[in-house]
């Protein structure tokens, strides 16, 4: 009986925990005694690039516990005057278009530079499923591993505005703890890319050789917004037909009108498994900075889109503090009775309403 | 001297004002007369079908006279009860692709199967420009002279929200005046489609055979948006490439999701220049009128059409409190500086504006 069993399945020697792992579960060890950490100190262990820090701050900021406002609040402040110095790139592209080795590539490229790479996310799905697609960082295999790059899968929260408030807050965390290249990823589909492209200097458009545009879930304005178009997994057998993309794309292209930015979009070609146009790229993001810096369009912008998320922020509180008044509620039922009986019409309703 | 002048114009004889610009002229002296006329008494006109009373009372809605809004509050609930019976039709399509002969072509079509059709449109540069896509109502010589239809010229406002609105009351009054098919046109670019669209139950888009999508200045957004797709000028050498473009359309539809209304677009030619074609979009529209009355989608998607313009009128009004409080209009002013100065973020700039 105190003979050790023998197992059908084969056990493997000298698989030990992951160091990934052991250093995670002691920094949460910390984290749990630190648990009362004066905001101010975990500004300043932030700006000494400390990443525990970092990343119980931005706990701290999606809480959803209002007793972490203020506190959150706090360290936002602190970073604020140091944070700004960095280029926010935003990434989309369809499911399957290789997002996730796209960015390990590319990543680990920019640390090899002496970078410092923060990732970061906008999941439209992750506010109803809680889904998250950073979550699963085994994706992002050396990327994790890196000590220059920090991987922070997206915010949850009960509305895209709610996620995009905490990710444009995460990004000045990021920043000051010394960050220099702000990845913001996110599905090529639906409201998220505008989001994202409202928060990122430049913005990159990953598509494959092949698929048209239909197949692909691309809508005509995520085009509109590239400023630059990469044609992945251009490698193997797929070279030729990502070539000939790129023409195709480039002369598409050529039909929009000019960008106040004065730089004009361009098409590459790049495979990040076989890290091929991978420097490419990145020099192309180096001339739009250069460009744009130049003609002062990248502070223009930048001030554009703090302007936009402050009128957007008010916007979304003006109805939310409107709409959930009980009279307004019970009223609103009334009117939109009277309006389907031909009494009243949406614009007599909404005046009544106003004026309650 | 008494001896009359030879002219090098050659004068031809029998050419005499037009019966429309008399009818015309009679009718302004009237108004000018009438013009203190009570708004009961209009609405019994409209009823009547008494066109120069229909288009008085619009002129009062349209009107941006403060003292206006009372007469045109009463005309319009006067009229409501009355309103609402009849088959709201949006059509459009870039510049060129021969919409002003469609509508003629088309409206001819149906008053000769005994409807009564008004024409109105939305205009997105009339909000700037005061231009109107209808001003030119010489485009359409026989429809403006036929007697069971009505042609009235976009309307004009300060935003496009505005002339949606006016749009939209309007065509209350029209179908009291009993006006069976409410024809909407607008020009293909911008967001004047979504606007259309939300104010029909059938969205019709014109489109060219051969030029693309890029070409055509055609958002997705729109093919998405349709009921039918109509390639117009299918004739002469035009017919085999607007035969090709139907089957392309049909492919490229079965690529987006059913509609929840159960109806599936569908893509035909026809010529408006020719009469080919047209009597097949009717019977089209018929079908599909008669598919969604059946499934009670016709009259969930005017509900929701309701519900859409109430909330949006009070987001707009919402807006235009907030932001034109001279209190907010400085300290936003404040607000933005210290945001552009680092000194706090967009949202708590948002927070601290709307504690104000």
């Amino acid at each position: 009986m105190d003979k050790p069993k023998k197992s059908a399945l084969i056990q493997k020697d000298g698989v030990s925990i992951s160091e990934i792992t052991n250093k995670n579960s002691i920094e949460n060890l910390k984290n749990k005694r630190k648990s009362e950490m004066d905001p101010n100190e975990l500004v300043d262990s932030i700006l000494n690039k400390d990443i525990t820090a970092l990343s119980r701050a931005i706990t701290l900021i999606e809480s959803k516990n209002p007793k972490h406002l203020k506190a959150a609040n706090t360290i936002l402040k602190g970073c604020l005057p140091h944070a700004n110095k960095s280029v926010r790139i935003g990434i989309t592209g369809i499911p399957g278009v290789g997002k996730s080795s796209f960015i390990e590539t590319f990543g680990n490229h920019l640390t090899k530079l002496g970078k410092r790479v923060a990732v970061l996310a906008i999941d439209p799905s992750s506010s109803v499923s809680r889904g998250s697609i950073l979550g699963d960082k085994t994706r992002m295999e050396d990327l994790v591993k890196n000590d220059n790059a920090y991987i922070r899968p997206s915010a949850s929260g009960d509305s895209l505005g709610g996620v995009a408030r905490k990710t444009r807050e995460t990004i000045t965390l990021c920043e000051a703890a010394g960050f220099n290249i702000i990845i913001i990823e996110t599905v090529g589909v639906g409201q998220s890319e505008t989001t994202v492209h409202s928060m990122v200097d430049f913005f990159l458009l990953l598509k494959l050789a092949g698929a048209g545009d239909e197949l692909q879930g691309i809508k005509r304005g995520i085009i509109e917004m590239a400023d630059l178009i990469a044609i992945n997994k251009a490698d193997g057998d797929n070279l030729k037909a990502a070539k000939l993309a790129k023409t195709e794309f480039t002369r598409a292209l050529h039909l929009y009108p000019k960008k106040s930015s004065n730089w004009n979009p361009k098409v590459t070609v790049c495979s990040a498994t076989e890290n091929t146009g991978i420097d490419k790229i990145w020099s192309m993001v180096l001339d739009y900075v250069e460009i744009t810096t130049k003609n002062a369009y990248f502070i223009k912008k930048r001030n554009e889109q703090n302007k936009y998320w402050l009128l957007q922020t008010i916007e979304t509180q003006l109805k939310f503090y409107f709409f959930n008044q009980p009279k307004i509620k019970k009223e609103l039922k009334n009117q939109l009775q009277l309006i389907e009986n031909n009494k009243t019409t949406p614009f007599a309703a909404a005046d009544y309403l106003l004026n309650l």
